[in-house]
């Protein structure tokens, strides 16, 4: 047997045969054309244009259809290459001036482009390059004459085994008979890794030769929870994992029932599961399942991966497309800016600080640059029209900030006014609870507030004083010690008492085990990833809201993370079976 | 006028006339001496050398009486240099060898050694070359027959403007004619400094090339608690210094009078002022302001500027010293070590890490690395025989931790019982509170130490998440912030309802506004830097423990640090006095 361990992409378990799907070698081999050849070969080449983007065309549509529009868009941006002027025409160029064949020309110009690409380091652009590769290999082989290999041969159940998954080949997929995928290349958040979650296929990426290791005769088992492969593994591990398949898809299935059900306790307590998302894309994935609404939007990636501040405009349509896409019975909670700390903007000239987990971020930069601030109120505010948009202030550390935040906010509602511009003038105002002296305060910004939302990523990050992402002391990030129980229980009872509501939107919010506490406390609303909710609801609609609260109380009492976390899943086995 | 700021060296105002101690310029030609002088040169040399050495040991015995054994003994390592087989070797070889002149064989030698330490880039180092041309200039000036400058010559009271303060020079300083030095180079551990703040005189180092600037005739003010110096100043400016000067000279007077007066309150309610110290030295210096214990006794300065870790005898006697300085009768806290963080040491391969002050640090270390963690708790134990030494641990976060802790000291007290080797096995063992996790859950663990010592520096840190050395957050480093106030009297309330003891050994313990506001909360023990000691005496005397607690009751309902500090100036007014 051999073990790989890669990049968990997509999750479920997969088992069968390895089917590899190699990419041919395109030989192409450079010819001086005579002279009354050339313009010929220049018509050629825009006739085999003209077929590969009617081909394109098709696989778009088959891919609407099987993955949706997102995924469909793909194809748009090939075809847009085929309609590149720099690109086309450069090849076009090339065969006139120096009389060479149209496959010669393809494959120098993309050279030359993927060269260029090869320089930058951004995700963005990779992508690009991944496009470019796709659609000129796709003209060469037309102009070649190779016929494509084509996914649709297969025909029993296997494991696809591939350098890369092409969108082109990904089209091409039969769910039914692709149960797996494993590939050499790629991240958590490559196109081959979002296509195989699209389509619900576990996958393992980043496998680096996995390809060159595996022949078509080699059993495969696909971990796509783990981002494990076993290669020919003995039968006692392929029984394991037949188990783990069949609970997984049971528990999918059973999931799936729950996704317009509401998260009401046995004893008719009903709570809020919404979602944590980066951008508007991921809220269709976070209302596919089943989210009651968008505890934190996360609104960094509007600034991120570019070169200027993004416009009140650009904003604008982005709050207003998850807003609109939930309703007005669905809150979305966006949380304004939160650069700074592990989160650098390039054209921003951000300090470099010796801890930039304590420095200037999140509300302490955009106190101080206001023009910044008042920019995304303003989109906010106006978006709030369409939909049930709240907002949200991160890292607030004194009440003093938080009056300095809505001081602001008061200047953007008074100058929308005057510019007779509508927005949402009764938008609830809530800050992220992230901070020790505000868990230590509650009471008093209860007060102040119209909700709270736990950040528990960062509080126990400074109530622990460990960095999370440090391995040295790792062990010290604890949810479950009693000190972040104390102070998330103070905080909700700060909250009631005010009469305000409080939600989470750290990672605890979606862990089985912390949930039975936090309901026991009174959590009001669970944020959590969207793969998370359904398991969620489900623990949620066994518990009986009553006997955790006897449940948080005694853990309160208890001396260790440990000891709490053992505590509860002896009390709430079902835990571990979810 | 002209303004100059440096390093604030030794506290108080100076005014007066300039007088300038120049280096006078050694002019030493090289001579070729015929074969039969060379002898009688070396000849020459010895006596010369003899009598230096004499003349050394009558300053050293000047500077005993007048400024103590710590600052004589600089001139135990000047005799050392003279007796130096490598360098006064070295010297007798040239002569003999190149049948050159001994003045010249001393420049030539001496500046052999100099270009040696110059590459060097350590403190140490520095001194040692400030040593060794402090001796070689008395030896050239004995055997060119060059009279030495004498500040014996001073008739008025001057303010000293030199390039550096040798221990040469310091010994002749008479503190009645030279109320102020002022020099080119040097820090606020530079021998000069050292000897400055042990004289009393104020002194501002480290300007330049203010000797160039100034002329015998200027007029000088001295600021050694801003670090300022003003030539030639206007009228109203020298008013206002006299009346700094004035005062600063009653108050020191005042303060000087409570060195053995008991911190008591006018309601009989006694506390003890302690003090931070970072080596034995400081601990003479800590008595002579007042102490009545040492609270925070840093052990770093044992690991740092060295090239290995200090043995367990090294340490021992370090700490012994402090403790017999201190008796049975004054506590002395030791810290274990709090090395990582923004303190590292070059022989320990430390990771370089994103968040040095949420990292693998202090008793995380300690824990990790119990080789050397054991070291150090057999040298305390060992010297809790000879005084009344207490120890704490750093950076604890979990009970977990302390067990830990608390395991590893168990197993040293058994070793050092197997090896018959005699320690305090009744040592009291308390923990530092700097983690908010500790102040919260403060209830459970006064269960399990002797005492709390609250550290305030890294615990309002670490409850406000801001870094206090990054300037762009450095407004939300608030000791006064409701929250830390909250969890410090937390803190308290929990010890004492266990029977425990609590100091403090932050910064905050010397603040003369904060110490109300503790009084009221019931701190048992304020541990501060010795300069703050008599000040806080002088307060804590005159204020009333009952009125403090109903002080302290009403600042913990308040929402502002800024309300808060100014509402105990309001009611204290007497701080602003001080």
């Amino acid at each position: 047997m051999m073990e790989w361990t890669g990049i968990a992409a997509a999750a479920g378990y997969a088992l069968g045969r390895a089917f590899l799907l190699q990419e041919q070698e395109l030989q192409v081999s450079k010819q001086n054309l005579p002279p009354e050849k050339v313009e010929p070969e220049i018509s050629r080449l825009e006739e085999e244009i003209r077929q590969a983007i009617e081909e394109i065309k098709m696989i778009r549509e088959t891919t609407r259809q099987k993955l949706g529009d997102e995924q469909a868009a793909i194809f748009d941006a090939h075809i847009m290459l085929l309609n590149d002027p720099e690109y086309i025409g450069g090849i076009k160029e090339k065969i006139k001036s120096e009389a060479m064949n149209a496959a010669a020309a393809v494959q120098e110009v993309t050279d030359q482009f993927l060269s260029l690409f090869a320089g930058i380091d951004n995700e963005y652009i990779r992508e690009r390059a991944l496009d470019l590769q796709d659609v000129s290999r796709r003209l060469l082989r037309r102009l070649l004459g190779i016929q494509s290999l084509s996914l649709g041969d297969v025909q029993d159940q296997v494991v696809l085994v591939t350098h890369d998954l092409t969108p082109s080949d990904a089209a091409q997929l039969d769910r039914g008979k692709v149960t797996g995928i494993v590939t050499n290349i790629g991240g958590r958040t490559s196109h081959s890794a979002i296509m195989a979650r699209s389509m619900e296929i576990p996958a393992v990426v980043g496998l680096q030769d996995i390809v060159a290791k595996v022949t078509p005769a080699d059993f495969v088992i696909v971990d796509g929870n783990e981002g494990k492969v076993f290669i020919n593994p003995p039968d006692d591990l392929i029984q394991i994992y037949r188990e783990k398949q069949e609970n997984f898809e049971f528990r999918k299935r059973e999931f799936k029932r729950l996704v317009d059900e509401p998260s009401v306790t046995q004893d008719g307590v009903r709570v809020e599961l919404a979602a944590n998302i980066g951008n508007p894309d991921d809220a269709r994935v976070a209302l596919e399942n089943g989210a009651e609404g968008i505890g934190l939007y996360r609104t960094e990636f509007l600034y991120m991966g570019r070169n200027e501040l993004p416009s009140e405009e650009e904003q604008f349509a982005a709050y207003k497309a998850v807003a609109a896409l939930f309703g007005m019975n669905h809150p979305v909670v966006i949380r304004t800016l939160d650069i700074g700390g592990d989160k650098e903007l390039p054209y921003m000239d951000m300090p470099k600080e010796m801890n930039p987990f304590l420095g200037y971020r999140a509300i302490r930069l955009c106190l101080d640059r206001t023009d910044i601030f008042k920019t995304q109120l303003k989109a906010i505010l106006r978006a709030g029209v369409y939909g049930n948009i709240k907002m949200m202030y991160p890292m607030i550390a004194t009440l003093q900030e938080l009056r300095a935040a809505n001081k602001v906010l008061e200047e953007v509602k008074q100058e929308l006014s005057a510019a007779n511009i509508p927005f949402n003038d009764a938008m609830e105002v809530g800050i992220m609870v992230e901070i020790p002296s505000v868990a230590v305060l509650a009471d008093q910004f209860a007060k102040e507030v119209d909700f709270f939302s736990i950040g528990t990523n960062d509080l126990v990050q400074y109530t622990m004083a460990a960095d999370r992402m440090n391995e040295q002391v790792s062990y010290l990030y604890q949810p479950f010690n009693p000190a972040v129980l104390r102070l998330v229980q103070h905080v909700i009872d700060a909250a009631h008492a005010a009469g305000k509501w409080v939600g989470m939107c750290g990672e605890m919010a979606g862990d089985l085990t912390a949930i039975p506490i936090l309901l026991g406390m009174g959590l009001d609303e669970f944020s959590m990833s969207a793969g998370s909710i359904l398991p969620a609801r489900s623990l949620i609609r066994q518990l009986n809201q009553q006997d955790m609260g006897r449940i948080a109380k005694t853990v309160l009492a208890m001396d260790s993370a440990e000891a709490i976390k053992a505590f509860v899943e002896r009390e709430v086995p079902l835990i571990t079976r979810l």
